[in-house]
């Protein structure tokens, strides 16, 4: 029984055409369209023009490669077990791109798209996300540079103010992720699509990770020492 | 008990500095470098100059849209139970990207990087992976044009030309998977790269899927009809 | 540098010996300890008694197999691209067990944990966890058996009185996860536990879902299908 | 289009009965069945018997723990990221469940299901799997055990002689993974039930770890180590 119709805008093909997004990716996309403007047709529908795409490249880019992060070797250590299926490796990386790390960004877009009244957000949030850094203080230098291409492309506008604002109030940073939030809102991209932002860019760099991984290992070596320190305690003592 | 060194080379952060693979994040790749590139400083460690760029990018936008592939009906049902998790309905779509969709690429970039002997590789492989394709006949469209810009930027070499030839023998068109394989060979990348390649540009697509079924939501139907039919025939006759 | 110790009190293992959880995996919990019994044993650090056992085994077994869900469906989806990855296959169907449909149990035991007043747990919720079903009316049949099982083993307590109150108040139905919710309270299960006890039971599920699917697939005739209609109304009219 | 029929024989329901493998949910599995009976009749369709159900849970309950595995890190430090999503940190765990550690019982099961003439089996494989253990030498404690359970059952047989034989021509230890593999085909169980056997008692074990690491947390540490050592190299000397 079909209740509902079911419908998707996102492309079709036929023998000789693909199309995606309402383009023809042979004729349309590929060579035309860059890997980061790709992903702004993703969440907007639409191909950036060029200051927009200097912003959101920038944005994402960001959100690349931090190093050794718990992500990182969540997909290290599965790609131990797993070498054959490095999909499900990133993927495993990607779980655990929730609310502690990834969701302080999104946190951020939806304070901002609510509102930019800062004696409000000062007044309603017990903890502002986006403002302040274990390690980067005073400042954040990515939030230097990314509010500094805001400026040259355009975008630094009441969003960006905002969240300094708060930060001036506070005393803290604002850090990458609250760049990157007000920068959306800037876009005019959907709070919703800020996650996204930060899960298809950690994919990049997982990817990165793993080939490391496979010339050069380290989750075997974590394994074993972290498994016999804690189990040391219970061992019996010779 | 420490047994072997752990190292990374991927980055590293103090206060005031954030270095990615040896690059000032803020000064040398924030607004210098495209979220494309930065997918091929991830996988080989160097940024692509202009003409691998534009190859490059190239590649990795073909393997982001395929409509409503398998992968992206895997992410939508995620989401529609986990919508407060979308890196786990992302997570969920990778999860497939195995042997039988994203695989082929690998297959044919590992294939060409041992052999560009036509006859060999005949003579070897019950079937060649990279040939062939349900809908797209009697040319890929992709593969014409991945071609064509491997033309314009001086890519199109031995690979491109003994995957071709593959095709000529087996009758069969050389589908995209067939061309990004060769192409991967032709820009030097390590084989295990490739589905790496196929990842993150599905991690990409994936998150416009979601945003699609945020707003225009497909998930519920497709699990209501069919459970209904899969069950239909266990269900007592009224 | 070592800044805290890293401790698990979950089990060790030498030469001759595998200790789990303080026993001797071999000589204490093998052949002594059905999977049900090690579940619980995992969740709280004991192995149950014999009442436990029964009503704890219910618990976990009504939560299985409930045919053809959303998080069956991207399992079968998964494994039709990754058939080599069983284990992924699975991981991407528990991906879903989020706030949507696992998540209800959890609720219902957190808040029954918090306070058994009836009006007070009224006055403060819009909508209560654990109550209505779709289908299953004016009864669940699974509420109905599992506090059957409650009264022969002695765990029909307030949290049971609490749940059902909750439901005459409100004219809906106990359903199943609103039983399980307020079962676990009264085996004095954290809260946190429950939505772990969704997830292994459906781990069984899954796997009973993935072999059938090797046996008598449906996942390709899905995509397939889906595909179609999804992109019929964006196909040029012939 | 309707292409194939969906067909599911797993379950049904309606607003009174619900119906698993043909059984009666309420009235013939609850209270009726374990949980670690309930997974034998999803991977054979059938409720084991007495002797079935002992030897199949002693199996089972040998999988779920092993300490602080890489695949219990993975799920931890996803859990660090995303405490809302523990599903998907078991989802994480899960991912690493490969050719690596959790294939190697597979494969002992596929190739003692293919022939038990041990010369045969001699010539084809240069690696056998099932034998040898990095810790349990001479002999694995549980591979005693569930061979002890085996005789008591009266499932020892063919299989196990022939894994017990490929052992003692090796002079390697049989380890649990491979006396699990001949068990499996000793029940008759379809080699490619036997990795979900191992994922879903993992997914039981992987609850516990998790349960664990918000009682008594250490991937927060794990991370913070493992990343300062990783990058002390590239770090300017002071």
């Amino acid at each position: 029984m079909a209740r509902k119709p079911i419908r998707s805008e996102l492309g079709w093909s036929s023998a000789e055409r693909i199309v995606v997004r309402g383009k023809d990716l042979p004729g349309e996309i590929l060579g035309h369209v860059s890997l980061g403007d790709m992903a702004f047709l993703e969440i907007t529908g639409r191909v950036p023009d060029e200051r927009e795409s200097r912003m959101f490249n920038a944005m994402a880019v960001t959100l690349v490669e931090h190093g050794v992060t718990p992500s990182a070797l969540a997909a290290r250590l599965t790609f131990l077990g797993a070498p054959e299926a490095m999909q499900a490796a990133v993927a495993a990386g990607l779980c655990g791109l929730g609310s502690v790390f990834v969701g302080s960004t999104e946190g951020v877009a939806r304070m901002l798209s609510e509102t930019t009244d800062v004696q409000k957000i000062l007044a309603e949030n017990k903890r502002i996300p986006g403002l302040g850094h274990p390690l980067h203080k005073p400042t954040d230098p990515r939030t230097v540079r990314l509010f500094e291409i805001a400026r040259e492309t355009g975008f630094y506008g009441t969003y960006c103010e905002t969240i300094e604002a708060l930060g001036r109030e506070k005393k803290l940073p604002v850090n990458a992720t609250g760049a990157i939030g007000a920068l959306a809102c800037e876009l005019k991209l959907d709070w919703r699509a800020v996650r996204g932002i930060g899960v298809m860019a950690r994919a990049i760099g997982l990817v990165g990770h793993l080939l490391e991984e496979a010339r050069q290992p380290m989750a075997e070596e974590v394994w074993l020492r972290i498994e016999e320190e804690a189990s040391a305690h219970l061992r019996p003592k010779k």
